[in-house]
């Protein structure tokens, strides 16, 4: 009998030693500040709504009419009875809106409070497939259609990366590549799996761009130490950098995979955020390679921005027989899924809502673009402001195409024996701007970074960019 | 270089030997026959809304109008512009739906779009401590106050069943109790996370109570073969007993995890339905015994039924330290729940509104209260009329109070060599209802059992149950 104590308790130590920088220290002490009263810009984090952005009208006017149905019975009616007395259209929905709504309740048979299937609902797995073609430009015939019964619906993309390693991850000694830097959600969920984390370093200078000998080089190193490396990791557009690969480090990374048996996860959830570039997916460059690949989308990045809603995908292209069983890589997902019953119905219709934008011509589809447009022009324009911004502090290197909501700048100047994380904590201090620090996403040795998210308001960034000019310059000059 | 062949991958082995029946075989053939145009009656889940149960007319106005703000000033300029030309007063929405949403859209700042805190918003977390505190009649002083900072929003209950054992499993010897029968989902995270499911065993015949020479018998069983038993595992109401616990058998519980150490985790998400019984929770139990407590609730059961949004909540009480660490239980589970940033915001909401439900006198109050009332007696009603028709099923015995949403017979003639599952199998093909036979659930040896959810409407039931009679009683004749 123990004496009204509780005892301590052991608990998993991979878990106890996961480190997750974007909700690490940085982002705790400015939250601390914000509740003493300070200012704070919350750049942690791609977080668009939380720093002003608006989320699209056509998708939140079918989520509130999905969510109560009377609503579109209710619009009729008042369409009726009021009739021409209100001069105001404003007042009324649109008439596609009250469609794909219908549509939607129609195809989900039991509404948004039911189970769905593990996976997901059909229809929004088929219009997924439809969907990965067009953009792939993928037609009939040619066997690389995308399947509805290779997609599974997501809470987020976080979800789909967690399901995938949970089932790679074998064994102690089995390993994933990863690049450096990259979103701690790969290592922590690899450190919590207790596999092992096998670094890549894309080359920063030429964009972060890859290179085959490096990749090389790189599984050598893992399989010297035991290591049997079963997927490798790749962020496009990046996630810390930013940056948007080019289609020769694509190629690169299939041949890689394809001779050393690994399995390609593609997270790709920043897809929209190309700006002035082009976005290719994996799956179109993989094309009849016979490479397992999982890629992931989201809602909650691009133009869309609904991250509290937790929406995603994962596709699975040439999934793998198990080894000792009679299943595919795809049963045994389903499996995992159905533990977890389905993911959220409304971050489900969002992705629909997602790959089904209004059709040309529709009532909602002028205001859908014009929306869209003003979301992304801005998005480029801040981290032109901000790259600019860079310009004017010494020894302060950003490289690549800007694609996602990051940019990730080197700091080449920082005071002996100081690292970014003092940088960017003195930063907070001085600015209220909340950055998280290279090595929150790995970084090679001996240099320094810090990753910021484009995403505050222009006017914001206008009166905080030169406090962080005459910052960085005091600060590196000791 | 391989030669375009895909080589297969060794997978997880726990994921792979991982069992969920509860959407394993018999339901799997349900689905084949539907598809085949068979009229199919699920009745495999708790999934309410799939067999028509009406969602609260409450919760859904008010996340219909937070997911697209627009509408409540949409609303209130109808009001103006059409005003009294508007007889039907059902038109408008109530007014304390409106200022329930805008109360939301204020305390979540940046709306249903952004990542919330980790854990969840603190004034939904402050809300569900209110609550916890009213239903169990706690009142200041007395130091038994929930504790918003120590209860964590989930997508639904089944995340917080899998982010606790994952903590607790620490080792391949690390054992956690678990009632048979039991909700699959715990014996699938247990073998997911490569522990040892250690059994406990109720008592079917005395509406399966607990007693502490069964429970003495189970750990010292584990121990024997080196087990290193953490937690036990409550369901109440049982799932999928039904079983609604007496308070003799949850202080034997409480007196047993306190002698051995052991934390309880008490799964309560049926706690609505105990119809014409009474809930009494653990965390009221428990007191001032200094036993680790996580305590489990959803929007998916009760009378609310929201499956779909993936709503649910964890309290932990006397969390304990974590050996080897400076860290409190709760600061783990924070970092664990920051790598998935967030539960759905939808989910987080329906949340808050069952924890705050219409105050008395306003203008939803006496509708909320009549669609609730009708559902639980509904559900009540439903389960009397399949209790009644086992009393014409020879050798059908059912034990306990009916609480949650199903009923969990024992077989007790089945052919010589025939089992629950060709029994369920069979029962599926002949009257087209679904059901999940014992093994799927863990029974004593020797017994059989279904579990039925009593969900389809009564004249669905009035139909199928002479047909069920019928099939059973020349079923179990051979």
């Amino acid at each position: 009998m123990s004496h009204g104590l509780i005892r301590d308790v052991v608990v998993n130590a991979n878990i106890i030693e996961m480190e997750y920088a974007v909700r690490g220290a940085i982002p705790q002490r400015a939250a601390e500040l914000k509740k003493q009263g300070r200012n704070i810009i919350f750049c942690n984090i791609g977080n668009p709504q939380a720093l002003g952005q608006r989320p699209i009208s056509y998708y939140r006017q079918i989520l509130s009419l999905v969510e109560d149905p009377g609503q579109i019975s209710r619009e009729h009616q008042l369409r009726k009875v009021v009739g021409a007395s209100i001069r105001d259209a404003a007042l009324m929905l649109k008439e596609d809106v009250l469609q794909q709504a219908e549509y939607i309740l129609h195809k989900m048979e039991s509404g948004m409070g039911a189970y769905t299937e593990s996976r997901g609902p059909a229809f929004i797995r088929e219009a997924i497939a439809r969907f990965i073609d067009e953009r792939d430009q993928v037609s009939g015939g040619d066997g690389l259609r995308a399947n509805p019964d290779h997609i599974f619906l997501t809470n987020g993309a976080s979800d789909a990366v967690k399901s995938v390693l949970e089932m790679l991850i074998a064994a102690p000694q089995d390993g994933i590549m990863i690049p450096i830097p990259q979103y701690p959600l790969y290592s922590a969920a690899i450190k919590k799996l207790g596999g092992v984390q096998v670094n890549y370093y894309p080359d920063e200078e030429s964009g972060w761009s890859l290179e085959r000998a490096m990749l090389d080089e790189s599984i050598r190193a893992a399989r010297e130490q035991g290591v049997n490396v079963k997927a490798i990791v790749v962020i496009n557009p990046g996630n810390p950098t930013g940056a948007i690969l080019d289609e020769g480090s694509m190629r690169e990374v299939i041949a890689f995979a394809h001779e050393n048996n690994l399995a390609i996860m593609a997270d790709e959830v920043y897809q929209e955020n190309v700006y002035d570039g082009r976005f290719v997916s994996f799956a179109k460059m993989v094309g009849r390679a016979p490479v397992p690949l999982f890629s992931l989308h989201s809602v909650s990045k691009g133009f869309y921005g609904e991250c509290g809603h937790r929406g995603g995908y994962l596709e699975v292209r040439n999934a793998p027989r198990v080894q000792g069983t009679d299943a595919n890589f795809i049963d045994i997902l389903v499996k995992q899924a159905s533990v977890s019953l389905c993911s959220n119905t409304v971050g489900q219709i969002l992705v629909y809502l997602m790959v089904t934008p209004p059709a040309p011509g529709s009532a909602s589809a002028a205001s859908f673009a014009r929306e869209k447009q003003q979301i992304l022009e801005e998005l480029y324009k801040k981290a032109e402001i901000i790259k600019e911004a860079f310009t004017h502090m010494e020894g302060m290197h950003c490289f690549g195409r800007i694609g996602a909501l990051y940019l990730f700048p080197r700091i080449d100047h920082l005071p002996a024996g100081t690292s970014d994380f003092e940088y960017c904590m003195q930063l907070l201090e001085t600015t209220g701007l909340c950055t998280v620090n290279g090595r929150g996403f790995g970084q090679k040795p001996g240099t320094h970074h810090l990753r910021i998210a484009f995403l505050p308001p222009a006017e914001m960034l206008q009166e905080v960019l030169p406090q962080w000019i005459d910052f960085h310059n005091r600060h590196v000059r000791g």
